[in-house]
């Protein structure tokens, strides 16, 4: 999706879209105050006192056919600079703008902009004529706080966006309707995932019963593997003593994204934001040899973040959340075969989710050598790190970008930048070496020789947050998950009740008892608004059973979004099932 | 195990005991100070300052010595009634006693008890004679601040117990040894169940990895149970706004025993300390209808508690802990049927770990009838649900008592209350029916006429906390967990690791597909060592292959804590183990 305000052209035109939006709201509002119309990354908007009025889909549909007129009237945009005593002359009556004007530096030049009737304070630029900009579009229009304080008045904002071209326009429109339908929120609607609640409170979702069963289908399925990959399980507690952050270092740089702490007796213990910490201490519960090494800690772990109220967004950045975490504890000489252990086992599980992950764009951070402030200082431990992952990297034959002096202090990272369907690139998977947090833990192994040394920290994420993942997933999906995730993966019909429900309970429960997800409607509808529904849950695999499939102990099954009914014997269809969960299909 | 406190004559004979202890004291450490020496439910103690001393081992064997002349001295116990002044001057050189006196009622009587040299203030009663004090041993001693302060002086606390015979003692002893080879806490230790770290908090236990393959072993297998039995499993967040409390009721009852407040914005969270609000919710998720009824939620929760610093116990009692938790909505005409569902599952899941529930004590807690200020009004209902639990249980043929006047004013209850190895009884599983919180939270259901009814909301808990139903069952079993539960289930050793380690891998790889939770013994060590610490690890199954097992393709077998091995074709050991693991044994 394109972003407006990081492209220069686009901005400038967006930006004079909103001036023209502003005309044609004075030409139907003449007592409207305008305050500001900037240009955001999804497009412009404009703050608008309107008095006490309240916008409707139909004013919105007069005030684009007034910018349209006014678009089409061509006048120019001409630009003026003006004095402060001739702007507060000329704004007198918009205390917002006043308000603009006598914030501004006293040095500062001030212009103002004008096309026909209408005159704006701006710093500009602006494109020439209004009629380049009538491929415009208001695309939602909403209350917001004048400064973005609930003390405020409430004003109107509406927003819009304006493309060069008719063509560019419709584009654009369809990739919104292409993310509106996408969007995990109104999927996990749809199909009952989680819900929101005001009272439990903001960014807190419950998953409901379909939720869950994914949930834990996610968080058994990454557990299993990792176990499978000689990962250790732990499960820690959500919480910590204040001290635990202090000595990680969290206390001091991190806690502005922490919830308060709770005090308890002389104590104070706060909800984690990453389970690190932990870690750290489920490695110090005894005493390390070489031999133990490499150590694969993992968990799937609560987190809480502290994110502005405005900011959480559905199971994409809630405020609980849940982590697919590891440390692993290894040697100097290990880094180069567990990075690779890493990397194996995060294509093998995105290989799962029908995802080539080694086709997508591999960020490698690593220390900017000149830089001899930041950087943890351990040349010989820099360089054996970096080149451990480049060699892996390049045996792997994936395409990757070194990213210099992006490293974190402590140690160089991989990112597996993912695109999705919609919007902007994201990191799910990342291997982060840390060389620092061992020793501020005094965590150490005896190696060889007999002497302490310290072990070197792998952080890693595979799915990353299960939330995160699943809000994805959807996106990615539409909602229609593969068959081994999907909440209900088998949806029964009988044909007709009176005949056809026995048979259609005894195949529910030959089903249930090999561990399938399996539903039985057996509702009083028609077969085929049933049949609709099924396609509307988004149900994997749909059975139709009457005469012809009782009579020969057969199944009738229609795959999702699919026309043909395929017959089949019950033992030949359960080895199909068997065959779809078994290769994650 | 015996209550000192509780039981008369021995809480008379542990007093005098405890000023025995007192004299033998005084007699070694002249300049001791005595504070007070009270009985408690596991004996009596003593606390007394000692200057900068700490108690030894030795300390003690002398002091039981001193104590045993003092008992054989045969001194006669005598009381006498003093007035303040004379007591002010009789302990004017302890500064302890003199703060007793000083506290003292004007009116109280002051009475002071003498053993030959030794006189201690003391309300009394005692025994007549120091003779009978013979039967003593003193159990434990540590530092204990003065008035339970950390800012006070810390002083030696010494326990022990006194029997009238010396049979009584040996079987308290015995009784002690017994209860201190089950505490969870060892057992938990030993098979490396979890940790605690003070940097990490009180209360807190982190699993380790044998702990948390328990853990979620446990959380799994009840997890499928519920299901299997039409539950439907959510997952909702670790915290909640306090509305949601206030909603609820805890917020003004239950706020003592809840972590403090976060303040988040305008708003306060907290961590919560039960699930019925957040299941509440859930339930309000959409509107129901009858035909929804019964709907069971449920989840295995985490859930958070404030205990006092001295009161958190191991895996027993910690703060942060996870709730095995359901909420039935039904109608009234339901309950019947959900109070036997729940029955029937609590039967079943108990039988899994070999227990007998319908053998155990089942409390019926039913209204006073007669309270009318106490109870919810509605006799209508009460009545409805005291006689269909109790035609429940009267079908099931269990003996139950019932306890009138002890329900909570929302509804009657059932705990089943288990004898534990050690200790008294503890109610695990309870069933408790609510006619008020859904109300509270204004749930309701249409029902067959299309009216609005409030649901009745059935809690129960089946094994109730993961964590304590884990610390019961390891003190139940000593730690020789059902091949089920264990971490490790089979160990395998190969008679000779040059030799044997290719076909110990192989039998090994064979099992973990099954999905089995192996582990190799691949160290140079003796065959006999190897052994022994399987024993130890309480692994219920190790295997033994040597070149005998190694040709024949077969493997040898022994049983935790059996001499005789068994020599099985593979196949037919598979058979043996899915038996074992699919009938809990």
């Amino acid at each position: 999706m394109v972003n407006f305000k990081e492209n220069e052209k686009l901005n400038t035109l967006n930006h004079s879209c909103a001036h023209l939006l502003a005309q044609a709201v004075m030409h139907i509002y003449p007592d409207a105050k305008l305050w500001v119309g900037p240009v955001v990354e999804e497009g412009f908007y404009y703050d608008i006192d309107l008095g006490n009025k309240t916008l409707t889909d139909e004013d919105i549909k007069k005030i684009e056919s007034e910018m349209k007129k006014c678009a089409k009237s061509d006048k120019r945009i001409v630009r003026k600079e003006i004095s402060k005593e001739e702007a507060l002359d000329l704004f007198k009556n918009n205390p917002y703008k006043i308000d603009l004007i006598n914030e501004m530096d006293d040095d500062e030049v001030i212009s103002i902009y004008s096309q026909g009737d209408f005159t704006d304070l701006c710093r500009g630029p602006h494109v020439e004529t209004t009629k380049l900009l009538k491929n415009f579009k208001l695309i939602k229009f909403s209350g917001a706080y004048y400064k973005g304080d609930s003390n405020n008045k409430m004003l109107q904002r509406i927003y819009g966006v304006c493309f060069p071209t008719k063509e560019e326009l419709e584009t654009h429109l369809n990739e919104l309707e292409e993310a509106k339908e996408r969007d995990h929120r109104k999927i996990a609607k749809d199909l009952e995932i989680y819900m929101l609640s005001d009272l439990v409170g903001k960014g807190l979702p419950l998953w409901l019963p379909n939720g869950y069963t994914i949930f834990r289908t996610l968080q058994n399925y990454i557990t299993d593997k990792e176990i499978k990959h000689g990962y250790k399980h732990v499960h820690t507690p959500d919480l910590g003593n204040v001290e635990l952050y202090k000595t990680s270092g969290h206390w001091d740089h991190y806690q502005e994204d922490m919830f308060p702490s709770m005090k308890l007796d002389d104590e104070e213990y706060v909800l984690r934001p990453m389970n690190c910490p932990h870690h750290m201490v489920i490695y110090s519960h005894k005493l390390h040899s070489y031999k133990d090494l490499p150590l694969r800690i993992a968990e799937v772990a609560n987190d809480f973040r502290y994110e502005a109220a405005g900011a959480v967004k559905g199971i994409e950045r809630p405020r609980a959340f849940t982590q697919n975490d590891s440390h692993i504890f290894c040697t100097k000489d290990q880094i180069e075969s567990e990075f690779k252990g890493v990397l194996d086992l995060i294509i093998e599980v995105f290989n799962d989710f029908n995802i080539d992950i080694t086709k997508q764009n591999f960020r490698l951070s690593l220390r900017d050598k000149n830089d001899t402030v930041k950087y943890y200082k351990d040349d010989d431990m820099w360089d054996t790190a970096e080149s451990a992952l480049r060699n892996v990297l390049d045996k792997l034959g994936v395409k990757y970008f070194e990213a210099e002096g992006e490293a974190a202090f402590y140690g160089p990272k991989l990112d597996i930048l993912i695109k999705p369907a919609v919007g902007n690139e994201v990191a799910v998977p990342t291997i982060q070496l840390d060389f620092l947090l061992p020793k501020r833990f005094d965590l150490t192994y005896i190696n060889k020789n007999g002497e302490k040394e310290t072990p070197i920290v792998i952080h890693r994420a595979v799915l990353g947050s299960i939330e995160r993942f699943l809000a994805f997933l959807l996106e990615e999906t539409k909602g229609v998950l593969p068959f081994w995730v999907s909440a209900n993966q088998i949806n029964i019909i009988p044909v007709n009740n009176e005949f056809h429900l026995e048979y259609a309970s005894k195949v529910l429960n030959e089903l249930k008892d090999l561990g399938y997800r399996v539903v039985l409607d057996d509702r009083d509808e028609k077969l085929s608004y049933k049949m609709r529904e099924s396609q509307t849950k988004k149900i994997p695999i749909t059975l139709i059973l009457g005469d012809k499939e009782k009579e020969a102990e057969e199944i009738s099954y229609r795959l999702y979004g699919q026309k043909e009914t395929t017959t089949l014997k019950m033992s030949d269809f359960i080895k199909y099932i068997t065959d779809l969960e078994n290769n994650k299909r």
